[in-house]
């Protein structure tokens, strides 16, 4: 059987003094008090598709930062690149060459992108692409998917706490996937549709994920057209993690604006709005930026990242991976005599068990006998990829997982 | 005279690649467009107080990065924490024990914070503030300074492209350092007020720069008191630049919440939210994140600023190159028979010409031929200083700006 982790003393001492100097001990997304018991809060470091935390366990690590990991921790190109940056400088007084780059970079690689604007947050990028919606149409209403996570400011933020009925006083609602549903909230907002913002993949927290349907991309498209509003991919998620074109390129659909982050540059922080000709001018109309807007290194590191992703078969690999261990988690499942339910992209898995109760017992259950071996996945989030995950990586995820669905099991016929 | 620069080739070579995939070719801050025309777009490098421009031009900055180069650029020791976080890892699947060690070193440094929180941009802190006030009290109205900026996302961009009318609807107006207005705004508000939000420096663009009266950032703090408001201030910009325990400390003025970002990491991605223990449950009830909130480099990068800005004389140094500037400046100018006005902090200097028209063409003319003799100003916005600008520096810069005032006077004679 596979070791199992317990030595827990520098992060218990970490989260003890967190809890006197944050708020809640820890707040946002990388909040492990949620988390089942034995998931580590602190973690110290990192190399291809591994993780270790303050106690040093080591974790094959399926979350991947929560995205940003596309190639793999501590990538030699990209590090490079971020070195020989950090020497000639990062935050200058005005953007880098390296922005000019990645920009013409953004433009090749994104069909529908005749511009590229760069921000730092995922955040950033879809309340800029909101705005120069608005500021296109002249129009006031957005669209966006019932449960859809689009950032974390008011107008988006998933929790209630500090949000004025005003932030959202604009938003309409429909059902993801539902083209009826869709073509209501159309009709409501009549006149003043200034855009819809939509995911290419619905991925909420403990539920199944859903690949969008052909039928629903175009229908979104074909609305926008008639109506003259702006079409928004938010591929901060899944962005250059599917399809370097955009995740809807395989349905062939095509947005007007698409926002982007995480993957972008292999975990240095940047995001990106790329765009049509038709909405360059709202785009420079509107006013956004940050300090940090303009600093090279994120930048270099997305060139040595999309360059990657562009000319090797890091995305081909990904998928690969993410095929073994479905495939492997399957097998386990059922060998184990639990139904469960995969979904959403291979390169960004989510298990779930179809008996399971709605605190996600059983995945909890199961996804802590995995940290606890050391295999670190989620049990309500998706999961992540990267193109470090060697076969052999997977084999050994799954030698875990099955002890793992082995103990579940045990666990479950005691009671 | 010293020389005067003029090959611009490469910065217009990449200011037309800019054109076709950037909208209006640069946006933000850093966007040179309104500049005069001897300002370059594109920088390529730094070390200490110097910058150097796409075509290989080197300019002592007074800009800083628009104000996070605190140290100087390239200051070993935080490039050192830097690098040695780089080998751990940037972002892990949790946030790395430099989290707590910053959250500890800023609730040691700052008296009013009890926690800390970090995130990516000053808007990230500026907009989280707003809504903690709002969580906190259960009220809906935020008072801020008529023309003050507190960042670039629709409740505070200072350009209206974008922005509903809905975004401010629960804002509330008062003058800078006009108690009057401010209790009239107050009273409007009545028992609605959530919060009062105040930058420590009133700072438009062309416009003098105004300290706070210490009735001013009194009477904030009464009113604040008094209704059971928050008193939020915004130190993005002045921050751990003045004074390490926040820009009002020296008037014995303590918000309830600040945010922080510029200074805070000597040019690394980053801001922070400080606050008091009452408001410590509404924080963690507030939901903020971002991708790239937990990468640990630019924590590093902070630990290595504020120490050293705490344990050396780096800010005393600043303040005496500020002073050495501005005694220069000033002497000089009356030489040439011209009468500004030198406001602000010594260490954000702004220089203005008393007789100047609307579109601020003196001073427009005069750093523009600052820029042309390795200069590197701003007719509008205040400059920056940091703790690598030397005596030295301060007077080759003098030497050159005496040059630009002299051709200014020249110019002006020839009408």
């Amino acid at each position: 059987m596979t070791q199992v982790l317990v030595q827990r003393t520098a992060d218990a001492a970490l989260r003890t003094r967190a809890a006197s100097v944050i708020p809640g001990g820890m707040y946002g997304h990388m909040n492990a008090a949620g988390l089942p018991e034995a998931y580590p809060q602190f973690m110290t470091r990192g190399e291809g598709s591994r993780v270790w935390d303050a106690d040093g366990n080591e974790y094959l690590d399926f979350m991947c930062g929560w995205g940003p990991i596309v190639l793999g921790r501590k990538d030699p190109v990209v590090e490079a690149a971020v070195r020989a940056q950090l020497e000639l400088g990062d935050l200058l007084d005005g953007p880098s060459p390296v922005m000019v780059d990645l920009a013409e970079l953004l433009v090749e690689l994104v069909p529908h992108a005749d511009w590229a604007m760069l921000a730092k947050n995922g955040t950033d990028a879809t309340t800029a692409c909101v705005s120069i919606a608005r500021a296109s149409t002249g129009r006031r209403k957005v669209l966006v998917a019932t449960g859809a996570y689009h950032g974390a400011i008011p107008w988006c933020t998933p929790r209630p706490g500090g949000v004025l009925p005003e932030d959202r006083a604009h938003l309409g609602y429909f059902d993801y996937n539902d083209v009826a549903s869709l073509e209501a909230a159309v009709a409501e907002a009549g006149d003043d549709l200034a855009g819809i913002i939509v995911s290419p993949v619905r991925q909420e927290l403990a539920r199944d994920q859903e690949m969008a349907t052909v039928e629903f991309a175009r229908a979104i498209r074909t609305v926008c057209d008639r109506t003259g509003a702006v079409m928004i991919l938010d591929d901060v998620r899944c962005g250059f993690r599917l399809d370097l074109g955009g995740s809807w390129e395989p349905l062939g659909v095509q947005p007007d604006l698409a926002a982007w982050s995480k993957a972008i540059a292999n975990g240095y922080s940047l995001a990106a709005i790329t765009g049509r000709d038709g909405l360059r001018s709202a785009a420079s109309s509107i006013y956004v930026t940050g300090s940090f807007w303009y600093s090279a290194v994120s930048m270099a590191a997305s060139m040595a990242t999309l360059t990657q992703l562009r000319d090797t078969d890091a995305l081909a690999r990904m998928a690969a991976s993410g095929q073994r261990l479905r495939d492997g988690l399957a097998a386990q499942s059922a060998a184990h005599g639990f139904v469960t339910t995969q979904t959403g992209p291979v390169q960004m898995p989510l298990l779930r068990f179809a008996d399971d109760d709605a605190g996600s017992t059983l995945a909890r259950t199961w996804t802590n006998e995995a940290v606890k071996r050391g295999v670190y996945l989620h049990p309500v989030h998706n999961w992540f990829l990267s193109a470090a995950h060697t076969s052999d990586d997977i084999d050994l995820a799954l030698e875990r997982t099955d002890d793992a669905f082995a103990e579940l099991a045990r666990l479950a016929r005691q009671g």
